[in-house]
């Protein structure tokens, strides 16, 4: 499966899926293109590191074109023909024309526990909320705001000490884990969209054991 | 510390917070009254089973009339001078008459991961959405809906083939665990509120496994 990835910033949850890929719990996955919107990412040096090629679209030369920059992705995009398209840490909301051009091909991973805590700064919110149970989400990306059918869920406990950057550090650990678990999962065929409900294949969900493959919990707390 | 707890349907909360009262787990507390809103509420046999005076104060006698309503309550709560007031499965909105004569300390019980799915039907919500985790909120009622500062937040995963029932079911039990832990802290002098956040006392946060206090996650799940 022909995979590119979205990236905007540092790149960790990239490098975790190569990483993840290199240990070869990805069979099939072949991670074809890595797609930035500066030149400034530094997840283009992951990228490099393994030999991804790379596409960096500047959203500052579409300002206000949405339609614009998202039929210039799509036009380099082509040659890449991606069958997956992971947002990772990508800073921008893509529409309609992009991702009528990728149907049910486009995930994304937010730092929250959605429906709660959508868009941006969500870190600062949770710890302003005074939430005890932060996560990520991997969800298929929709016309909304992180509305998209949910694939996997993490959690992680917020402390009472936490700053927002804590709290981010924490958050990330959980995508680290449920990210590369949703497009493994994703490659082998697994995951079957029905509505707006994400199944896993080849799972009889008789006992809550089975539950770990879409709810999963950092680190894990006994009883 | 002399408790009220409001009920409207089963009581299984309420019996929980007994049982666990009776195994030992919640020195100094004092179950002194519980009301219902309805003489048909099975909480009641709960209370008589237990022991523990009941008021019914059904709302129908007050139609349209709110502030009537919490003026009667707070009447015949006033003899049983409660130290702590616990909302467990009380199906009416409490407003400021009510809370301002019993600020911070009244509590409710949520079966959802606040600030996901406040207010009613949480459980057909949760599984139409398909969210992979859910959860119970123990939180400060404040004059929004289900909106007061969390105490603890407890998780379960959702299973793909969910119908709303079965998952209350599942999310009950980690009411019927956080609850009583919430109440038990609270008795114990041990709960700070500072703005919107609730903070335990005596804890020095150096760790994850501090976390337990607050972040709950049940049944544990395997890293």
């Amino acid at each position: 499966m022909r995979i590119a990835v979205f990236c905007s910033g540092r790149g960790t949850n990239f490098l975790n899926l190569l990483l993840d890929y290199e240990k070869g719990n990805m069979p099939g996955a072949e991670f074809v293109v890595m797609v930035a919107d500066s030149k400034y990412a530094q997840a283009l040096n992951v990228a490099r590191e393994f030999d991804v090629p790379t596409l960096v679209i500047p959203r500052s030369a579409y300002h206000s074109n949405q339609d614009g920059y998202e039929r210039r992705l799509l036009e380099v995009l082509e040659p890449h023909n991606p069958e997956l398209i992971v947002l990772a840490g990508f800073q921008r909301v893509l529409g309609k024309v992009f991702l009528d051009a990728y149907p049910n091909k486009v995930i994304n991973i937010h730092p929250a526990l959605l429906p709660s805590f959508p868009g941006h700064m969500v870190w600062q919110k949770e710890v302003d909320y005074g939430v005890k149970l932060a996560g990520a989400t991997v969800h298929y990306v929709d016309y909304g705001v992180d509305s998209g059918p949910i694939i996997i869920q993490g959690a992680v406990p917020v402390l009472d000490t936490d700053t927002a950057d804590e709290l981010s550090e924490r958050i990330l650990r959980v995508e680290h884990w449920i990210l590369p678990k949703a497009v493994s999962l994703i490659v082998a065929g697994r995951v079957e969209l029905e509505g707006r409900k994400v199944k896993i294949k080849n799972i009889k969900p008789k006992d809550l054991e089975d539950s770990q493959f879409q709810a999963m919990v950092w680190p894990p707390l006994d009883a």
